[in-house]
């Protein structure tokens, strides 16, 4: 890391788990590093330290500004940056900054809320703000799959509106929590379970609870593989959020934030509806959404 | 404990946390007690001690008759007592006898399975059989809530068919572990909350992902009170279950076995449907299933 050439500023993906730090040089990265100092695991005197650990070696004499974006900047974070709302445009206009006693110069980019029905995001707009930067005049609807899968309407530059799923957290939970973890204790994913659990829970969507413990039952009786249930629980799951978000893809031009398992289960699951969504590389969107911001920040100085 | 007469037999609800046994006469209770020894934390060789711990203040000399049910029958339990499948009647004829090395002649019954769709029960079966002893020729549809719901038909005597659903599992994996968990440290349950959310669940129920973020972030933008989110959450999973299982509830004669909170939002969510389900006491039926068994295996003896 003695090699870095000191940065001209930092991007920070701040999320409730890990912490990602990018030395930058306008848009280009110039060295990178990545700790599990998550806003969960910080109280507020822990956030300074918690970046230092990683970024401290870049730095070599004078502040550099830091663009932070995700849970740093909720109630339990470093500093609360408001939630702007919706209708408006992905990225915060007026950084927050953070309470900083060293060299640093951070500031936090503010979330969006949603008044009914009642949403919230926080280091998704970032992202949005970077697809959009990086595909400007682009209108559609942007999926970003992860704990809390979000879909956003964008048009005109402008996120319209979004509703959150905890579709990824659910999975987990069963998964890893529920009677159905003895049923997954082997690898594997089996595709032709989870295109026929994704259509069963499309048709039938209210049939999850009873779908799920049928998949138990499978394993005991008929002895249904781990591949083959991890499948049907990802579709029942999906399967069910499309149903519900039918007015957001029905008919529409469809991103897909991410390029992993996740992101290609979305994917899959939206072709029989005959839609063929991209997928986006989601570091490449969050630093071209840092790196918006940064540019803002910096014209303003 | 000593004042207690020497039981003609005992019986046993031996679930996955909890084993109670009950000192008997024919069908009266001269004793209770109960540990935390159930089936999920013992191995084969832990039934045997845990059990005695329990009922050797009850034994005087000669073999006391025990009968079981309960997960201590399951594969991993202290022995497999088989499946029967529906539709059949819900007690076993032909109990199993665990392996022991005491003054204990313990016999344990099989659950009941269904080929399809899968499902099983363990447990159940037995205060199914118990219910139709306290109301011989009842016809009807039994909700039998808990860690995973059941919904049984019966008809002459005899399950026809069951579903199983996962609510309650969800319901505890979401209100402990999930993000919702940060807006349930109070008590509290919104009776009112809890109907809006049925109702709305019933007539969309693929929208629940997204109803549970959306208290959250109701949480956060509004203000929602703890009590509001709990009546909620309970509501969308019970609404979008009541969806799922209308061909076991509609037009149906309803008894639920339970008297506690979750029996009572059952019986809460199932009247603007007009039906007026009847509680149950659950160790009630559960005795008289075991003394049912009791007696049938005396008279073959």
């Amino acid at each position: 890391m003695s090699d870095t050439p000191t940065p001209e500023w930092i991007a920070v993906d701040w999320g409730t788990t890990h912490l990602r730090a990018f030395a930058m040089r306008d848009a280009t990265v110039l060295a990178r590093s990545v700790s599990q100092d998550g806003m969960g695991r910080l109280d507020r005197t822990g956030f300074e330290p918690a970046l230092m650990a990683l970024v401290g070696p870049w730095l070599s004499a004078g502040p550099v500004p830091v663009i932070a974006c995700g849970m740093v900047g909720s109630r339990q974070g470093w500093v609360e940056a408001p939630y702007r709302e919706v209708p408006c445009v992905p990225l915060d206009p007026t950084l927050t900054p953070a309470p900083v006693t060293g060299d640093l110069a951070v500031h936090v980019l503010g979330g969006l809320s949603q008044r009914r029905p009642a949403d919230v995001m926080r280091g998704e707009e970032t992202q949005i703000a970077g697809f959009l930067a990086l595909n400007p005049g682009w209108d559609g609807v942007l999926c970003l799959p992860g704990t809390h899968t979000k879909w956003v309407h964008l048009s005109a530059g402008e996120v319209v509106s979004f509703q959150t799923f905890m579709t990824g957290e659910i999975f987990a939970l069963l998964s890893g929590h529920s009677v159905l973890r003895h049923s997954l204790t082997t690898d594997g994913f089996d595709a032709e379970a989870f295109d026929t659990a994704v259509s069963d829970a499309m048709g039938h969507p209210e049939r999850f609870a009873a779908k799920l413990f049928s998949l138990r039952a499978g394993h005991l009786l008929h002895g249904t593989q781990d591949a083959a249930i991890r499948g049907a629980l990802s579709g029942v799951l999906i399967g069910a959020e499309l149903a519900a978000a039918r007015h957001y893809w029905l008919g529409q031009n469809i991103a897909i934030l991410g390029m992993g398992d996740q992101a290609q289960a979305y994917q899959r699951a939206l072709r029989p509806q005959g839609i063929e969504a991209m997928l986006v590389d989601t570091e490449r969107a969050t630093l071209a959404g840092l790196t918006a911001a940064y540019r803002t920040q910096k014209e303003r100085a």
